[in-house]
Parts: structure tokens; C-alpha cells; sequence
């Protein structure tokens, strides 16, 4: 299969960290999104949205979303599965997913910020001060839901996490990584987030994830 | 199991139009947004991130994110699913999905549109072009997507679509109505987007869409 990816795309990170966990093959195609490749038909009229990433199946079936690629990843390769057995387990798994995926990064991708500067006139300290805002407090509304499932664990009997959920990585710290590697861009930092920062040292020490970071894709300037 | 949910809210909407299509019996704790009920701790200490909405189980977990909670109640009432049986399927659905909860609805919340106006000085008109822009190229790209679908679908020898995936309405479909409907208030024109407005007629057709709507909740003004 071919991932269609930019290295320093967050929402391609996640999938690459996924692949590698799994130990999946994989061909890396980069998309290069400051030169516009996605964009260009040869990706678009493959890509309703035409983002990165999108994962090319063996079959030839287009595949978009990050976290729905990392789904059927899952699904299709069930060994070293990246969301827990039991229901009440998933759930939390693909809310602290979503609370990235869906609250934090879409306000801090390039599109976005392209939009404020050309078509609001914002400043680029007020654009800094947009992305920090929307990182770290998004960040600290995810350590206060850690807070919360931990209390959860314990109620219930369970070990405590020592990732985002349970004692192996998971869709949630797939998504978390590249959103912490993302806010360091800005200097977004980590203080008072110990369960987080934790977490995050914890999976940056596995291989599976050193081989996804941005700076050992081939494509990585 | 209780939904604690507020009546305009977009992704509570999705919610609840699962629990209509499914038949399941809920009660609705209304948490008032522009009143401020989120924050207040009796809300507050149940969800990490104080949004809407939080579905409370009836062994007395609290569950969030709306697409997380939409999955848990299919994992655990699995019959009308709303999702595909096959991976691929699956993977298509959560795709749309994800690309009105992940790229569209995220940039047209009322915590962002405070901030667009409080901290960067935007102006109201600014801001209505900003909400315009974001769900216009939004579901632009999600009708091309739908067009790509329907190709594979042929393709594949797949009678077409009536809903955003298939026969019945889906996860994709409890995303892309509340997108709609908030849509219209800042009247986004669902020109040239047949599929989208197709499917959107068929489901606003149906009476599980119609009890989920914002005018129908307990809590309507």
C-alpha cells in the first residue's frame, strides 16, 4: 500500500505512526503541500478534500482521514490492535483522538492560518497568539480528561494508563504526538500537563514512533 | 442513559439524531452554552474539555466527543447500524464523517467565532465571510467526494447511493445534517452540491431526523 504523505503534515504523522506500530510495509509518496502537489489533479481527483493524508489500499481504493485510515488499519491488521476490546475502552480512546483531531488541530493547520493573514489581516503575533491559545488550552482540557480516566481506572480496579489508555499505544497517542511535536513549533508549552508530558516521553522512546516523526521521512527538508 | 446535550449545538444534534435512528430510549439533561452551564463544575467535572455534548451511561459513565459516542452506542446496540459492515465502508463513512467534524465544524463553533470578534477584532461582516468560507469550501469538497464514491461505487457494480453511503443513513449522515442546519443560519447556499442536497432532503425526510431537531428538543427557544 502507498501512503500519500507530507512530513511535517500532523494528520499524516498520526498514520505513519500507526503503520509503524503495526509494522506495516508501506510506500511513502510525499505530497508536498507548500509547493501545492495536492492541489495539482495528478492528487486531487483522487482526494475529495484534497489533504493529506490518504492511503492508497493494495486493491487500489483511496482511503482519506487520518483517523479513519488508522480505523481500517485496524480493522484489516488486527495484530497490535491501536484501540482496546471493550466498548467503554474505545470510546475513550477515540474521544481523547477527537478531542485532538477535532478541537485542537483544525485550528492550527496551514489553511487556517493562511486565512487569517491574508484574509483577516492578522498580524503574526496575533497569529502566534491564535495557535498557542487553541493548542495549550486544548491540551489542558486533554490532561483534565486524563485526569478524569484515571479516576475512572481506579474506581474500576484497573492499572494505571501509562499511555493515553491502558499500557500500549493507542489511536489517542497517535493522534497526541504529532499535536505535541506541532505545539513545540510555537513553544507551546507542556508545564502542568504531568500525565501528558509523561505520556508523550513514553511513547517518543519507541521506535515505532522515532521512525514516523517528520525528520526521518524521506521526504523531510 | 442520559444525553446531556444543548439544542443548537451541532455535534449534540448528531447524537441524538443516532439515538432517534436506532429507537433508544434517552433522557435529555439540557446544559445551556450561551449561559454558561458547560463550565459550571456540576457539568465541568465530568468532561475534560466542558463541551456538549456528554452522554452519561446507565452504569454512570460519562462519555464524550460526538462521533466517539455515536460508535459506542453502535458497538453496544448494534442493531439499525450506522455504519457499513465491510471495512472499506466503514472506512468511507468515518471519512465523511470526519471531514465535517475534523475540518469543517471546528472552525465554525461559537467559542471560535467569540475569539475571531473578542481577541483579533474581527469584524461581524469578517466574521460571517470567515464562517461562509470555511463550510462552503467545506462541503464543496465533500460533494466531490461524494462524486468519487459514487464512481467506486459503479465501479464496484454498487447500486448508488441514497444516503452518503448506501441504502440507510450513517454516521456520515448524523454529521452532515447538523453541518447543514447550522449552515442555513448563516445562509450558506447548497447550490451546484446535488448529491449533498439529495441526500440531505432524504434525511430530513425521515422522522428519526425530524425528533432530533433542534426544534424539537426539550430545551428549544
Amino acid at each position: 500500500m502507498k501512503l500519500h504523505t507530507y512530513f511535517r503534515s500532523s494528520a499524516s504523522y498520526r498514520v505513519r505512526i500507526a503503520l509503524q506500530i503495526k509494522g506495516l510495509d508501506y510506500e511513502s509518496v510525499p505530497v508536498h503541500l507548500l509547493r501545492g502537489d495536492h492541489k495539482a489533479p495528478a492528487y486531487a481527483q483522487h482526494v475529495g478534500d484534497a489533504l493529506v493524508p490518504a492511503l492508497e489500499t493494495e486493491d487500489g481504493h483511496w482511503l482519506t482521514q487520518s483517523m479513519a485510515i488508522i480505523e481500517y488499519l485496524d480493522e484489516t491488521h488486527a495484530e497490535i490492535p491501536l484501540l482496546p476490546r471493550d466498548a467503554l475502552g474505545r470510546a475513550h480512546v477515540r474521544a481523547l483522538a477527537q478531542m485532538v483531531a477535532c478541537e485542537i488541530h483544525p485550528l492550527n493547520n496551514l489553511r487556517v492560518l493562511k486565512y487569517l493573514v491574508r484574509n483577516l489581516g492578522v498580524s503574526d503575533e496575533a497569529k502566534s497568539g491564535w495557535y498557542v491559545h487553541w493548542v495549550r488550552s486544548g491540551l489542558e482540557a486533554f490532561e483534565r480528561q486524563l485526569d478524569l480516566l484515571a479516576a475512572e481506572r481506579e474506581a474500576a480496579g484497573l492499572p494505571p494508563s501509562l499511555f493515553c489508555w491502558g499500557d500500549t499505544p493507542t489511536l489517542a497517542d497517535c493522534c497526541l504526538v504529532p499535536q505535541i511535536f506541532n505545539g513545540r513549533r510555537f513553544n507551546v508549552s507542556l508545564d502542568g500537563l504531568p500525565r501528558l508530558a509523561a505520556i508523550v516521553d513514553r511513547c517518543e522512546a519507541l521506535p515505532a514512533f522515532q521512525k514516523a516523526h517528520p525528520s526521518a521521512c524521506p521526504d523531510a527538508e
